[in-house]
């Protein structure tokens, strides 16, 4: 059936010539005529792409305890263990935009492992023997509940083993600047206007919170991406499945990532809906928004060096410009703000893929797990690299900081339960009026003497309640 | 200090007059004057409105523990209890789009709560005796924290009292039509096309499942609305308050509402950043999701009456065309999936104004606040409004039901395991071509007797593993 | 057929009692009680209900014309400029989540015109005669044609009478800055650095340019704005209307206005798209970007007053907090950047509704206009008041634009074409180092002379090319 | 400097490794380092590189003009040309997610042809000799100005060469498809419900009206993208640069692309906002609620084959399940609603780094320009294949659709003027409880004769007005 560098596979439709140095066959084939959209940046993810090679091996363990000839399941296993270690890679070449079921990509991995498999027993490639990617490879599974269980065990994967711990280390790095600041004590602003004050500790405490609230939130979504539409077959009823498969196969996805993986508790909705995913968006939607604050903050405290408001020193990672020597520029904060408004997007559009599903099935499924995918790789690669470049590296300009401090005439509020709150911004005002110091005015007004001041204006004791 | 219709009433940058009538005082006015944006639709919604009274009434008690004269505090309780009932709404003109913080909108609640007092106490409107604005009502709080307080507040009411149980109101009817449902076999239909059969009853259970976990999601983002900023002040240090008033106050609103209101932890974050209702709106958005399918869903399948679905037929409320008589159209699903298109809108406004806090205050509060109690709100009368007349009232048309089952192909999955997928396909798409059954095309191939395809293509066993 | 405080009106469905003083009929209260959905502030937008009034005027001049009855006409069109006048708002209660095609806001016109002109000729309120809501006010309409049309020319109107104008105020106010601010060198920021110099007029000539754009993109939208639906009836084929019909009434509406409408060239996608809209809106979307960046720039310029940049003093319009005296915020960057936020969201629930319509009829017209016509009032006001409370009173520090700018070591870059980019960039780093001045280690490094210096680094010889 | 497979570059930040048969430079390796964000897929798009490729060919002939040595200008040309074929697209490993001017992309441009330049003269890698990436290839330029420069090359050209040809390609393909429908009456529907009739033909019509407009509406937004920043440099003033090189700039790359680009009026906005991309993407944003109602009336109407619509067969283009054997799905729609989906994403996150320009320089330019290409590619590529495999093979199921229209009720319409509203009302109403048909009802009820019924009503007279 193979002839020069091209062998024959055939599905239903009818026959298509495909490379022979390819696993793939006749759907992957004709897929990818059908849908010529986009360069090689569109492909499917590729943990899609291996958490499929984890969900194929649990399939075939367990089919092999419904009757599945151990051989064939043995071949299976060892093909699926080749996709999940990323060596078939070459061999999933379908984009995105397909079919919004992921049917191809199912068929796709069905036709590597079933070749794949044929070669290692021996058989050739094409003739679907002695292992057949629908009947063998796709046993008592259906595109539609394998692609969401893909969907949901690439996404449990990528948050625990990439997005989590690359939180945790920006967490770690802003707590140990919270520590590292506590004493310096800083002007407030708010309305980005001068205020009272606060230490820089007490600033990236906020940050620290923010951080330590999205890794609870994320994982507060995981429960339901934990759950999986393996065993709702075409449906949802699990025709042509059979008893206990789905558990079975949830188990033993489990035991082979780590992950607690259950069956879906209602599978018409695994199938017809992507609440899941949607709700992990909206979650790593919320991080996007934290993490947009506090790159914001940090670039315009490292405004400057001279003109800004220079009370940050970022690190100098690379030249900042082609025409001004000496310029350094907070890159790292543009990237993970660029990286936010990512996440902003992608999540219109996995909200508006979740929100499209009709009947028994949803039909944006590629769409969705891609936005999601993409969202938790760049936030998560962004923190580490903002944690690394940026933030490990932050010094504080401790002289300038307590310029701005003293210079600073918010430090009139001190003055409200000893004087009010009227005469403490006639103060202010004339202050701000004359270029003066509150001292200085407070003292002309007769409202207090220097000594007064001095006692009742001190930043340090302006931190806390009393 | 009154005269005509107007009173003067006067702050720190002067004098203004208010209409006599009005409890509003000069900031509030000012404001009016400053912020001539949108008509009356663009007001501070009036939750946060009586979210304030709340708080002022808490704090007006737990000032009381700190030394504030007894009278003055049951006058502002008394004054606050009358904002809570909604008695004062016309005194609260002020619009959403005003300063960033809710500065005058914390200033007008002082303003009509004192004047009100005042008034009480038999002084003079508009003369701060013997009830100060700021130094009375607002006493030992800042807009900075009293604002998000109020924000949260409002949030957790109207998701309490409005949104939890508008929702399940729609879960029992689902269910009961879940129920109801039970033994109807139809179509199943994956992407809009014939697919094989389930329950009319499963695919309602997918609705309820996608409503269950909608209530769990929005419960699961109640605990960090319950977090409260007040006794942060202006930056988030409590300069200016007491030690314990936040947790008191707290506390006290907690007792006042029922809701479990505590301290938020960090209170620089509670000033700076509203991730919390950026998460509160991505349950919410989720719903949206979940509503926006069951609707469109309900209304396809009710589509016809002769030249749609027809599987469905929805409550007949109003006349639907006025041109085409006798026409009824799903105007609920309309009202609904235009309610959770909106929700979609305000997810992108509040993500947008959640990132953008600078330094120790977001400035986009009223904006964030504002789209999320609308989002409760529509979706909260949606779900009540689409459950009252349209989900009680669907009946299922059987007849219709049963004849499109029976005229469907896709029933030939059912003969997969007894004569191959392949063959299965060969009669499929051969009866397609003929316009003929399965039956007839299985038994004129040779492929299988009439007997056999009676036994073995049965929908009643097609609707779950085996 | 009236009674105490109410009357009876019937429709196809039946009898309802609607209030006496009510002009609005039989549909208008059964939607009241289907679509109890949020509080007033979700009214169907007045300027949609007045461009009703003048399409049904329009239409009753035009129908004459095909052989209505003078005196009904004449009663019509009366009824209809009290609509446009705003006399009768009262009288149109119905919430924007109603039926998806605004059908019953088209009767709501319908009952309350033809009421009004029974009353006006002595007839009963509620008799439909002499003066029948379907068969003479809606006179060869259709819902699915006078409500897509009253869209666009509430759309259409209010752009031009409110945003257009609005936006040539703030163009002119930020020119007359431009202008004021032409010699005013400052130092430019590129990353929020420090960079070269600019004049503070090249800056604000940045947001004239920005606005100018703006206004043209606005321009360029309405043409197909101005194409109106009105003769495609029902689904577009313009049964049951008149040959001329359409073209006559877009006339008409053009004599009345103002305004150039002419007839939609094609009738169903006026009726099953609203493609021109979200059109409109991406414009709007434009502009609301546009503001963002500008205020956002000006809030910045004008931090301080001690510790932010402080280029700019913006004008004090109101006490700043209410706990730190003599604070002033940026409130009207505020509101404007709150206004962009809710534009972006606005877009997206714009084209969400745009894209969900199904066959001959968008069902998602009562959003889609809602969301424009909120755009457009809440930019033409945010605009003006931006101007008039923010613009016109900016004043430029010149004292500190100075300083900063002498301070600053990106004049270095002045020195490139004389010792190149390296040499240039090892000033500018020793000289952050040190916290020195660029001339002093210039000179120390032997670089070059004080006197080449003075000579070379001139900002005034830095604005332009050479 | 070189040895074994590394050769030692250098910026003003020291020497880095770079691998030997790459041409690019120390500043791509840091940023290599300092930015690893994402795989393969995340790279600065193509079509900038090649973009930056013409822009640089176009600088070193006008700056041959001012002044730079012939022979280096030709190498630099000859190098750019070798950019713009794509010959040397893999020596651009840079990601998106770098600094937000794209600094480190036009120094990796400046690299790549600089060495390459300095191969073609004979001399070594890295040294800089004779042609530097600075003072050569970037002569007269900043990342500032030719970033942006790149962006709006790179986008005329994919729209001009790409985007417009595949809309005009499906727009042919719809307009056929109108033209061959014109004769076939079937039943509308509104509201997903059955409504008065109109032709197959005139509903594809709205089709051919949507992207005729949509067209129009990328052409509308070309102006503004052809106005280029380069010649602003830094900040926009054009330091650095000589009088008339932006003009001539723009001039060449006019004469060497083919398109209309012309020097941006304001350079100071073309470097702090991005609105042209912002704007053109708002048509795109069209373009995709377009797509996304077009493709969703096309695989309704092609729903079933036995249970759906059923009107409209589309082609079969591949098996569509792998569980139910003769399943064929509308892909082709699914795969451009999903596009449709992530256009709508990107919309957002061009907005976001849209608005978020600061002082003199947007720093969200790689995400702005990412997005809009991506859109542009996905459209433009999207629209070819549902042509393609799509559009041109429906074929209209024309004994259904008249079965259809025929048994509808809707037809009662063309009553209206005979026997008024409320009797057409009555007889359809009943003749729907009933099963009935509309004239059986008619003659029972004595409103009209059969004959009547039939002079009446007649589809092909409900076409159009009278």
């Amino acid at each position: 059936m193979s002839s020069g560098n091209f062998r024959v596979e055939r599905d239903t439709f009818g026959e298509l010539k495909v490379p022979s140095e390819k696993y793939y066959g006749a759907q992957t084939a004709r897929s990818m005529i059908n849908f010529k959209i986009g360069g090689p940046e569109e492909r499917m993810p590729l943990p899609v792409i291996h958490a499929f090679g984890h969900l194929k091996k649990a399939a075939a363990i367990v089919n092999e305890t419904y009757g599945l000839d151990s051989k064939i399941a043995n071949a299976i296993v060892q093909a699926a263990d080749e996709v999940i270690s990323g060596k078939l890679d070459d061999h999933f070449p379908l984009v995105v935009w397909q079919t919004g079921s992921g049917t191809q990509s199912n068929m796709n991995v069905n036709e590597v492992i079933s070749n794949r498999a044929i070669e290692i027993l021996g058989g050739e490639l094409g003739s679907k023997k002695p292992v057949h990617p629908n009947d063998h490879v796709n046993m008592s599974q259906s595109s539609n509940d394998t692609f969401p269980t893909a969907m949901h065990v690439a996404v449990a994967i990528e948050v625990n083993k990439r997005l989590l711990p690359a939180l945790e280390h920006l967490l770690n790095a802003l707590d140990a600047k919270r520590q590292e600041f506590d004493k310096i004590i800083k002007i407030g602003r708010t309305h980005t206007q001068d205020a009272v004050p606060l230490t820089l500790g007490q600033e990236f405490s906020g940050y620290v919170q923010q951080i330590t609230n999205g890794i609870a939130r994320v994982k507060a979504a995981l429960p339901r991406v934990n759950e999986l539409a393996i065993g709702g077959t075409a449906v949802g009823t699990g025709l042509n499945t059979r008893k206990g498969f789905a558990e079975k196969v949830a188990s033993k996805l489990n035991e082979l990532t780590g992950l607690p993986f259950v069956s879906a508790p209602n599978k018409f909705e695994a199938l017809a809906a992507h609440d899941a995913l949607v709700e992990m968006h909206g979650a790593l939607n919320v991080l996007a928004t934290s993490l947009m604050k506090i790159a914001n903050d940090i670039r315009f405290l490292g405004s400057g060096p001279r003109c800004g408001l220079g009370e940050l020193s970022l690190p100098e990672n690379e030249p900042g410009s082609s025409i001004m020597p000496g310029k350094v520029n907070p890159t790292q904060c543009e990237s993970l703000t660029m990286i936010a408004a990512q996440v902003f997007g992608n999540q219109v559009a996995v909200t508006v893929g979740g929100s499209n599903g009709h009947f028994e099935l949803n039909v944006f499924k590629p769409i969705i797990v891609r936005n999601v995918l993409q969202s938790i790789r760049l936030l998560a690669d962004g923190c580490v690299s903002f944690t690394d470049h940026c933030v490990t590296g932050i010094v504080a300009n401790e002289k300038h900081i307590q310029k701005l401090l003293y210079e600073s005439l918010m430090l009139v509020t001190a003055l409200n339960p000893h004087i009010g709150y009227d005469n403490a911004a006639k103060i202010a005002k004339t202050a701000h009026k004359n270029g003066t110091t509150l001292v200085e005015e407070a003292v002309k007004m007769g409202i207090l003497t220097e000594e007064q001041f001095k006692n009742w204006v001190k930043p340090e004791d302006m931190l806390a309640p009393k």
